[in-house]
């Protein structure tokens, strides 16, 4: 059902949970997605989605859970028993059930796998819980419509509805020989407009674009961006067929990657979202914080060198954050750049030494413009070149370093396969502080004081 | 076929289209899939692109077309003509003819839709040339199938035969009633199992999720994502059936909304990429520097009207940096979490006044912990309790003001439809570092001056 959730529905609900109405909320709730139930337990208090979880038969309950959001769900299910929880997870698909189980307290894990043993999916749910929850085998889903290539299209179309059963959605008929190593894929369209005789072997798509079990789920979600696929299939090392990636799967991949370089270039160590608790979010915060407080400790060392001059050209300090605002912006722009194309795969085929001497141009490009007007500026309202000169050369200067600084340290970050990321934010911009104190304080030692 | 781009493979190609060796080129390129190949034609130059591209075949060179990342593809286009621009189209599904048309300069537009008049997507394209770009009917695909519900299972295979033969990959069948209103779907698991002389009206599954072809083409990737859906259809206002949207489409959507954020918050202006020329690097960069230079010469007038009290006391200078550098971290996470959380539809349902009590609460928490390290270092290393203490407090005061500002300009933003993640990067910073001062000094004036 379309439904837009609006803040009168939520307050009725509130209210309806307040009063225990159930039936007020059963009415209200069950017609709704699943997605849609999900959003509201996200926004409403524990209890109360408590309460409201309880109402909803097995099935919607359990695709309700498959769809909270994980912090809410991890809070949510520290009040369910172990089998309450078993009972919920044995209708999920075995990728699902997983993942829930995954995030469980480890004696809860257990306890929960010990109630499901008998569950036909708790095989595969055992080889999943085997896979990095970041790898393609973590994020594959194992039921999937497989065809022999030596049946007929007649025989395929009587021996896959068992198969489908067990399937959400198609998309594609995977083909499969003897021994189940994937040989290729069947269209739809194919397999619907084949004669009943016709061989499987005859129709079928060799070729076809595939990802190892164990490769990284980052790079499954770029190799299915780049060929726009909204499927792929999953193989052992032996070529073996073990499940599918379905896109929504990967686009949750793409999307906390992207979001994870965002929140590093913030300073924010952890994934906080605004509705987490004021400690979370106080947590997360703190350590760039802390980062940035000895920054500014050493940066008082470093003028303090500096403090008799100061005392006779006090000045000097006035453009202090002038230098600071300007190194941190160079550094922050330049490894943004360098950042974002390495997640995108942009710049694969040129040398580091390359890539530093093109920033090295537009560092001084940008450097020229800004210091030509800081330098006019400051003569015509100071009446003091020296001052105005000392200012302009250590822009260029500060513009120098930030650069090639900002663009070198994610390159060597992601040389030595460390998140490239990392070099954003808080960190470039400290060091860029400390350092660029030092230029503009020397280069006033020899142009000015 | 399977295929890993390496370096070496790219200087072979290099090598090559230096010699003119058009055998050993198409023998190599023309097995591959044709995003690998538009991947091969932005790595090497302008030239060699042209001269690769001509070894084409007409409906492989159509299918890389459409796979070019758009800046090269505009520099690629350049330098044909009308006719052999159209020629390239022709072959295309309306909506990737229609992407790349739009991107054309106006003159160039009107010469091949002139050429393309007599083609049979010619009205396809017109009517998609009028969507912008970034809603839902510019970014739908108008190739579908669909069923009237007055069909049998029988009639329906036997009509949707030729409508199958121009949609790559079917998803799910759309069925509509006899004026095309859309009425719902039918997945390919209960057509494919239905009787023959069943009526499509009662396998049909209704109240399925649509967008209109007005809606912005970010809410549709929303839709999409929460709902976990890979198709969805498109409805005109009267609920016609005019096109879907597959998810590799909002996936891009998805894609550039994140990484602009990203981009303003790290102070570059316009998508570039580090492959990108110097000139393009530069005018991305600059803007947000002249902003940091304006912000830089207003905290010299601030720092300017103390310049007499930082003669006697020099040691207020040594801590500028530790000030603005607090300042500005607090204020890029703060706006950070907001942008974020409004880019997750995550904050819907809490008042701007609750949100920023807890930023204040957050703020306070990690400004004392902050100022009380402060304080006491220097305490210990400047024997100045009077000192610490102006330390100490302007530090819990410009956390109070850069959170609070942080989260209130982000939410005002948004709140009158302004994208929020110009609140974030070298705007707050700059305003932080000039109320950041007055702050600090106002401080030292009633503390330590």
């Amino acid at each position: 059902m379309q439904f837009d959730l609006t803040k009168e529905f939520i307050d009725q609900i509130i209210i309806a949970l307040e009063k225990e109405d159930s039936k007020f909320i059963a009415d209200a709730i069950l017609p709704l997605h699943p997605a849609d139930i999900a959003e509201i337990l996200e926004l409403i208090d524990l209890k109360g989605a408590q309460f409201l979880y309880r109402l909803l038969d097995e099935e919607l309950a359990s695709e309700v859970l498959v769809e909270i959001e994980e912090d809410t769900r991890d809070q949510f299910l520290a009040s369910f028993s172990s089998e309450e929880i078993a009972d919920s997870v044995n209708k999920m698909d075995a990728d699902d059930a997983t993942d829930i189980i995954q995030d469980l307290p480890e004696e809860v894990q257990e306890q929960v796998l010990n109630v499901l043993k008998d569950n036909d999916q708790s095989s595969d749910i055992s080889m999943l819980m085997n896979y990095d929850e970041n790898s393609a085998g973590g994020i594959m889903d194992v039921d999937f419509v497989a065809a022999n290539w030596n049946w007929t299209v007649k025989d395929a179309l009587n021996k896959l509805r068992e198969q489908v059963e067990n399937v959400d959605q198609i998309y594609t008929i995977y083909v499969v020989d003897s021994t189940k190593k994937f040989k290729g894929i069947l269209s739809l369209k194919r397999f619907l407009y084949a004669k009943d005789d016709t061989l499987i072997k005859d129709i079928y798509r060799k070729d076809s674009i595939s990802v190892l079990d164990i490769e990284e789920a980052e790079s499954v979600a770029s190799k299915m961006e780049k060929y726009d696929l909204v499927v792929i299939p999953v193989l052992s090392e032996d070529k073996k067929l073990l499940g599918r990636i379905t896109i929504d799967d990967a686009l949750d991949v793409i999307k906390e990657e992207a979001e994870k370089d965002y929140q590093m270039a913030s300073g924010i160590s952890e994934k906080v979202e605004s509705s987490d608790s004021l400690f979370v979010i106080s947590r997360a915060r703190l350590p760039w914080l802390l980062i940035g407080l000895l920054g500014g400790i050493l940066g008082a060392y470093v003028i303090g060198f500096f403090e008799e001059h100061l005392r006779e050209n006090a000045v000097m300090a006035s453009f202090i954050p002038l230098i600071l605002a300007m190194g941190g912006n160079v550094g922050v722009q330049s490894s943004a750049i360098i950042v974002q194309s390495l997640a995108n795969n942009t710049l694969n085929y040129e040398s580091i030494f390359k890539r530093l001497l093109k920033e090295l141009t537009v560092a001084l490009f940008n450097g020229f413009i800004c210091a030509i007007i800081a330098l006019i500026f400051c003569w015509i309202t100071r009446s003091d070149f020296a001052l105005a000169l000392t200012i302009g050369v250590s822009l260029v200067a500060v513009f120098t370093y930030a650069g090639l600084f900002g663009t070198f340290v994610p390159l060597i970050l992601n040389k030595y396969k460390i998140d490239p990321a990392l070099a954003t934010g808080p960190f470039i911009t400290t060091t860029n502080d400390i350092i660029g104190l030092l230029i503009y304080f020397l280069i006033g030692m020899a142009l000015y004081f």
